[in-house]
């Protein structure tokens, strides 16, 4: 019996970089090839974020080093704000910390992906990660860092001055590495990158033999985005209680007006008495049930409008197009959006290029490239979302097989994608991403489909017209010597005319 | 300029809570489908885990109540030793906090999926989860209980004794979730789980509609799994510093053989002589280049053997092929097994039954059911390494078209088990277990086909008997007619004796 009490007795906690420590295939960093792949994308999301932030024309360097030991050295500069030198720790070296979340759209999942790079170089290679940074009107400075795991505490190993020519960020990772299976991934990447980002730069040097610059196909930056209140669909109970926090002494009234995006006084009038809840009652004395009713009204209401799409930065069509077809060889590309819509309230807009070439595979189905808020997902395509709906659509009836191969490039933008894991490589089943992709797809696939049918018109229509003209000159000859006249008169001008009355109808 | 201090200067930590609150698709709770079905499945295992540390059979009753308003009741009962009352908050109200990790295999990953159910019940409902354990020698102990997210802390609502007749727990989470599209999902998943758990017993009841009992197919326990030491394939430099902290005094050659499986005082002097390292060195004094050395050095050198299976509980060949045969309308039916090896350092078993029978899907390839440390998987199967193992398979050479349809039922076992999420739905891709997967399935295949060649083998056989024996016996009448003779001889004999010695060659 004591067997027992042993087995059960013995309860610990860990911390969240024990729990990614002990689970790292969940971040993205599962073996020595993906952790290299990892590594550079985590970094340059990062470089990507801090630049579009503040304004800034992104140009990424991209530096790897490596040994016959399988010790690849990764840096990642960027010409950013830098990092203050305060937060150089805690952002570099502790999981689940990162710069304040906000309602918009952004690459990186919080505060995960730089730190899990950190740590696997030192449990890889026990060697500290560096960041090298300057911000506005400070000096450089250099940190050495490690993380203590068991606490998810940075370990600050080095802190000095090192001077900078301009301010940006530098981070040096070094870990242990199938660089040799991942360059093509990598190469890839920041190909595709330029495709999601084409207003950034990027430099990418592989042990002085890879030498490649990549991008700046746009010169005009994005709009910023801007971060909104929630949408009153996203309300759960956790969410409304955090609200009604900082704003417990309002009306319900003017608590719904003055927290959510899409209810002004009209909406919220009509909201209210529709759920027949009492406007004037101050939110801080609601009593727990009636939380848990307000919520499920918030959710289930239907008259609330699509949200807003300030807080989303799509590609838009025109940076779209030109950046698929200056990347790849596309004769023909056609753009679509659809969206703002909302998935459990995060606002999502999805866009799509269909293009096609004879870069793309030749397939009965058009070659998919996915996209999340502007970063190109290379890896575990199988379980995405996009991939179902891709397989559910009847391409058939689209007419593609009688084009050149064709590629699909989807967009999906959101204040938060709902990833499968950690490391962000597939998006998860949403019914409303789902519908709406779906739809775009289709359309993609008319507009496409719309050309093709047109282009075979015109081939039959010259073909036609060929007969016709030569028919037309046949008669004009029999009838000049009919007529015993010398000269044939032309009927090129009959013709067009005659299919010029055909193609108007 | 000022906007550029703003958008950098704001940085904030969060608690793993609010982690899996603000990406809980990645722990399996992304729809409210999932959500019945994972939290249905996460009690279960904590259950089954619970009993079988104790050594007792387990007992799981699963009672689901529903109204129209998509709220649906989950309670999960078993005959386990109970929780401790002063463990109970922690353990159901706080993310990453469980029993004690060890060495062995174990259904759950640590300390999240029930919380997690606990989250979403709260999020969506309000409502506060109920615990209601009694342990050995105490009384029953009934606890509401709520998570605080944004501080990964447990909120008890309501602590009270409450009597009990038996040892044991009852867990009831109350949650908004779909349960018409999750049922079929949940009586798949304890269907399932009577073959890889056949000593278990469970009872379901959905809205008094559906009442089933599964199980029992085995009477006797596993073998209990041991904890053992860690195998020198895991020592990354992470592990290597923990384990000289409690061993700082040891001698290299000492530190080694205590510390890890695999390695005697033979093994130790072989290896530490072959990497050229010092015998007699203090661990506690090793400098930081010399400990990421040894890290590399046990990582790499193959002469360990490989790790010992103590730690893991495969299902066996007896058990596994009696409840596939029992679940299922199965006519033949194979088992393999392999291993142990090591990922990482991490042992594992593969094992799996080869089934046909009309039960499955005609198909090409056989249909795959997927068990991990005991535990169905019923999504996310696109992506599982097991699936591409699976195609990778060229299954045409062995025969399969021409039997029934054929079912493929393969559990892997191991003290960590690769999931790609949090949700432990799929397995990730590592090169060690697809490696022992596909030699598995190829000689699953070979044993199949050797059976299907083997009753080809007969049918032709007992063709050629009966042309065999009708000429012989043609034969003996004519010869008999010629002789004059009366009786014809009997020739049965002769025939059965030329086929015996034909099946000897």
């Amino acid at each position: 019996m004591s067997r027992q009490k042993t087995t059960i007795a013995s309860f610990e906690s860990i911390s969240p970089a024990e729990f990614f420590y002990r689970n790292r295939q969940m971040a993205g960093f599962g073996n020595p090839t993906q952790a290299v792949y990892s590594t550079v994308r985590e970094l340059v999301e990062n470089s990507l974020d801090s630049c579009e932030d503040a304004q800034i024309p992104p140009f990424v360097g991209i530096e790897i080093l490596s040994d016959m030991a399988d010790t690849v050295t990764i840096s990642v500069s960027d010409n950013g704000t830098g990092v203050p030198s305060e937060q150089v720790p805690d952002a570099f070296g502790r999981v689940l910390y990162g710069s304040k979340y906000s309602n918009r759209q952004k690459r990186g999942t919080f505060g995960l992906g730089v730190t899990m790079a950190v740590l696997y170089g030192q449990i890889t290679t026990d060697s500290p990660m560096s960041v090298h940074s300057r911000t506005q009107g400070a000096d450089g400075l250099l940190y050495r860092l490690l993380v203590d795991v068991v606490n998810n505490r940075p370990i600050v190993v080095e802190k000095k001055p090192q001077p900078r020519s301009e301010e940006g960020t530098t981070v040096t990772v070094t870990l242990k590495g199938d660089l040799k299976r991942s360059q093509d991934r990598i190469i890839d990447y920041l190909r595709f990158s330029t495709i999601s980002t084409p207003h950034a730069k990027f430099h990418l040097n592989i042990d002085d033999k890879v030498d490649l610059n990549f991008g700046g196909f746009s010169k005009t930056l994005p709009i910023p985005v801007r971060t909104s209140h929630p949408h009153p669909r996203a309300a759960d109970v956790e969410l409304l209680r955090r609200l009604i926090q900082q704003n417990c002494e309002k009306t319900l009234h003017d608590f719904l007006c003055d927290s959510f995006q899409k209810i002004g006084t009209r909406t919220a009038t009509k909201f209210l008495r529709f759920m027949n809840l009492n406007p004037s009652q101050i939110v801080g004395e609601l009593k727990r049930e009636e939380l848990a009713r307000l919520g499920t009204s918030l959710r289930s209401y239907d008259g609330f409008e699509n949200p807003d799409s300030k807080c989303l930065s799509p590609i838009g069509k025109d940076d779209f197009l030109h950046s698929v077809t200056s990347l790849l060889n596309a004769s023909m590309a056609y753009y679509s959006i659809r969206g703002p819509s909302e998935w459990q309230g995060n606002p999502f807009v999805i866009e799509a290029v269909l293009a096609t070439g004879d870069d793309f595979p030749r397939s009965d189905i058009p070659t998919l490239y996915r996209f999340a808020n502007r970063v190109p997902l290379l890896y575990d395509s199988s379980d995405d979302m996009l991939v179902r709906v891709l397989k559910r659509t009847r391409w058939a009836r689209y007419n593609m097989q009688t084009a050149a191969p064709v590629g699909l490039f989807v967009h999906v933008c959101s204040t938060k994608i709902p990833f499968k894991a950690a490391g962000k490589q597939s998006i998860a089943s949403i019914p409303e991403i789902e519908n709406d992709a779906h739809h775009l797809f289709m359309e993609l696939g008319r507009k496409f489909s719309k050309t093709i049918a047109k282009s075979q018109r015109s081939a039959r229509d010259a073909k036609k017209m060929r007969e016709f003209a030569k028919a037309f000159r046949q008669i004009a000859r029999f009838s000049t010597a009919l007529a015993d006249h010398e000269n044939i008169p032309s009927t090129e001008n009959l013709v067009r005319k005659l299919f010029e009355v055909d193609s108007d109808a």
